[in-house]
């Protein structure tokens, strides 16, 4: 009872922070005219109620499945929310990037050799190629495997214990940090062993590096992502075993020699254009003034990219949709961005950079969703704190969803990165993250994760973000 | 608040009635002399502060690995587990069983026709065969599915509308029941499909039945377990398909034709001969009259059989184990017995009831754990009401480890069934069951979902169980 009563206080005394913080020195005059206040209500009221971005998000994720960049679903996406923009009357284009185009191929492991081994049989490892990795032989490789938990670790071990050797990176994603609502501060310490492992690995002449999955699943899932390579060092495949498998074979490796056999026959062919697909609502008193709306429409190959990002991408075109119904017309233009590969290059983020470099200063505001679609406790904002005030009416609308929280952050996200670095006001709906990682980047981001009543949350909260910063009646402090 | 105190109040009446029902009329003279009472509280304390069933279900996880019938793992697993048995001084012997021999092959599946589809492109498919289920051709079949949620829905469709069709069963496993505490009663719903499925379809001339995995994972994994077959009907195979990959066949259903590639290239082999491991640690005072101890050491091939049901059986090794490292001898033999071919067969306990049929009456009692390992609450009790006050001081001594309550039920487990239906009181672990059927007959079914004390509190239930029953010093109503 004690703890649960410094508990309740200690929320009591958050809340009022972030309150105070948000809304101390509000500027003078008014952010937003009465009009807009009253509209933003009524956005936010039929956001909530809607089931636009659920079904769209469906779509993608069921009836088009899985968009890895350079692949017939992902440009079959690219036409469809080319198409689905233009129904809402936007002025659609479609702008051009070259993409990475990584294919996979078949790939199984087995532990061949092992303490207890009954004679003849082996034990299925879970694996899957990690994006980018070259291929084993066609026929697999056999070696031994040698286990560590950090770099540090396989550099103590030298040259003459790991060449020749698998090398397995046994680090464990920290689960109950995600549990406790900071996913991505667990996948980023987890992640650099997927991106660094085969790199580390090479230089000391292993043949090929797995690495336990980055991310909270113990289910027998697999999790794949990018990894790196060293220009002019030798490629070694590399792939994410599960949890249950990372398990084992660390298990079996503290008695005796493990051996395994690994197949993988991904192949890169050469780049392949694509498009990021990019929709304008033209403004009515600002135009050449842009607010992004945004999610990246590229997945992962293995699930249905329906957390991972159709749903950002589904709630970014609920936006247009929603403002359509209401009858709402911005001040300021409205754009829609479907980023294309995000996943294993950012060539679509590159290329929008690229071609708006001239042009900067007049995104007034980018907002993305690439965190998934639980019930949002606000957004997340990169930029000055002092323009945070200014977002506060906003705030305000959006607590009658329970999303009435903002928080200052570096960045929100990869694909508005190069236009948040350069000083534009920079922003993504705020998610706990508790359960994001159990299925990001696994066969198991489908459809089934979508909450039809949180996505429809996401989408009064980019709604209400994008359609208030463009009736905005001040410059936002940058 | 109103709801919580009706719980607790809830809690309260149940926990009086179910120690009230086990205490009432409580025979006398004394039950258990005052020295066995001692021994029991020693044994409890040490079993739950042991390692040893985790280190057991670990080796038979790990070292040896699935165990399906017939194999080679399995027969490992028999070897060793009777090599265990003799280092601690049991008379072990293997009572003979020729078991079905089922063997899995390739399995994948693809959907090839859609709406929505991108030209050239499939969607996998996750999916296991079932056991026992017979072949498509090795290059696979094509057909269009056909969903249906229940076999009068089936029925109602008719010949015309299902013959040449894959039918796909979409019964959705009750994961709130399972969340409840009630796993095995979801289960019994949902398993009716998995088993009588491929019947149904073949019936109305389908060619092959998938069914909605029989389990609560929401992980892209699919459940396998036995199907049957009508003796002298056409037989098509039969596979589960995962959670998320049924609700992707049955949204695109709904909106226009899909079409399905099937490949499956199980084999069913000639019966092979396999082995009851059984071991008895003599009675001192009734050496003819047994106890028996048990958990089946066969498992399914995806996982490890970790939870079903190296536990089971590890928790069974413990107990003479935990008996020598106390100093203690039962009056009454303590029969450990490792069961052959549980999961598609019961041909070892069918062996063990056939040569003991004319020995029934001096199965004094039968304990078997297969479901899982979780914390438990007590034990189960199939048998006569009236029995049911002698095991009261049993419950008192597990109540040190809130495993102090007992309830009545018509089965206990289904290798002990033979011997529970002429009348041989039966025992189990009681388990809440709300995790069990998450990784229960799938790829995670592995060590790492076990939890070195919650094996260790199954141990002190089995083991105190086993040598109070042994040193009961009066026979059981039966």
């Amino acid at each position: 009872m004690k703890f649960m009563k410094l508990y309740l206080l200690l929320l009591l005394i958050l809340a009022a922070a972030i309150s105070s913080f948000a809304q101390a020195a509000a500027p003078t005059p008014p952010l937003y005219s009465e009009k807009t206040l009253a509209e933003l209500k009524r956005l936010q009221q039929a956001a909530v109620a809607s089931d636009y971005a659920y079904r769209e998000v469906g779509y993608l994720a069921n009836n088009i499945g899985p968009r890895l960049s350079g692949s017939a679903q992902a440009q079959r996406a690219v036409e469809y929310v080319a198409d689905e923009m233009r129904k809402l009357g936007l002025e659609v284009r479609l702008q051009p990037c070259m993409v990475p185009h990584w294919v996979r191929g078949a790939e199984h492991a087995e532990i061949i050799e092992w303490d207890g081994m009954a004679p003849g049989t082996t034990q299925k490892v879970v694996l899957t190629a990690l994006g980018g990795s070259v291929a084993t032989p066609e026929t697999g490789l056999i070696a031994e495997v040698i286990v560590v938990n950090t770099f540090d670790e396989l550099t103590a071990l030298g040259r003459d214990r790991v060449a020749g050797k698998i090398v397995l990176f046994d680090n464990k994603f920290d689960s109950e940090m995600a549990a406790s609502g900071f996913g991505l501060a667990a996948y980023g310490q987890a992640v650099q062993y997927r991106f660094g492992g085969a790199m580390a690995a090479a230089r000391l002449g292993a043949v090929a590096a797995l690495v336990r999955s980055a991310g909270g699943s113990q289910n027998r899932l697999a999790h794949t992502g990018t990894m790196g390579y060293t220009d002019g060092a030798t490629k070694i495949p590399g792939a994410a075993v599960s949890y249950e498998d990372a398990e084992t074979i660390a298990h079996l490796a503290k008695n005796g020699k493990v051996r395994i056999k690994l197949t993988l026959t991904p192949q890169t062919l050469p780049d392949a254009p694509s498009f990021n697909v990019i929709a304008d609502l033209k403004g009515s008193e600002k135009p050449d003034e842009i607010i992004i709306i945004s999610g990246h429409l590229d997945s992962w190959d293995l699930g249905q990219g329906a957390i991972d990002d159709g749903a950002g991408v589904a709630v970014a075109m609920s936006v247009p949709a929603m403002l359509k119904q209401v009858g709402l017309k911005p001040k300021r233009t409205i754009r829609f961005i479907a980023w294309m590969n995000e996943e294993n290059g950012g060539r679509g983020s590159a290329a929008y950079a690229e071609a708006e470099k001239a042009n900067i200063t007049n995104h007034f505001a980018a907002i993305e969703a690439d965190l998934g679609a639980s019930h949002p406790l606000g957004f997340f904002f990169a930029g000055k704190k002092e323009a945070l005030p200014f977002f506060a009416p906003i705030s305000n609308i959006l607590g009658a969803q329970g999303a009435g929280q903002s928080q200052l952050q570096d960045g929100v996200g990869s694909d508005v990165g190069p236009l948040t670095q350069k000083g534009v006001p920079s922003f993504a709906p705020w998610f706990n993250q508790q359960t994001y990682f159990n299925y990001h980047h696994t066969a198991a981001d489908t459809f089934d994760k979508i909450s039809p009543q949180e996505i429809a949350e996401n989408s009064s909260v980019m709604a209400v973000l994008a359609y208030g910063l463009a009736n905005l009646e001040q410059p936002i402090p940058r």
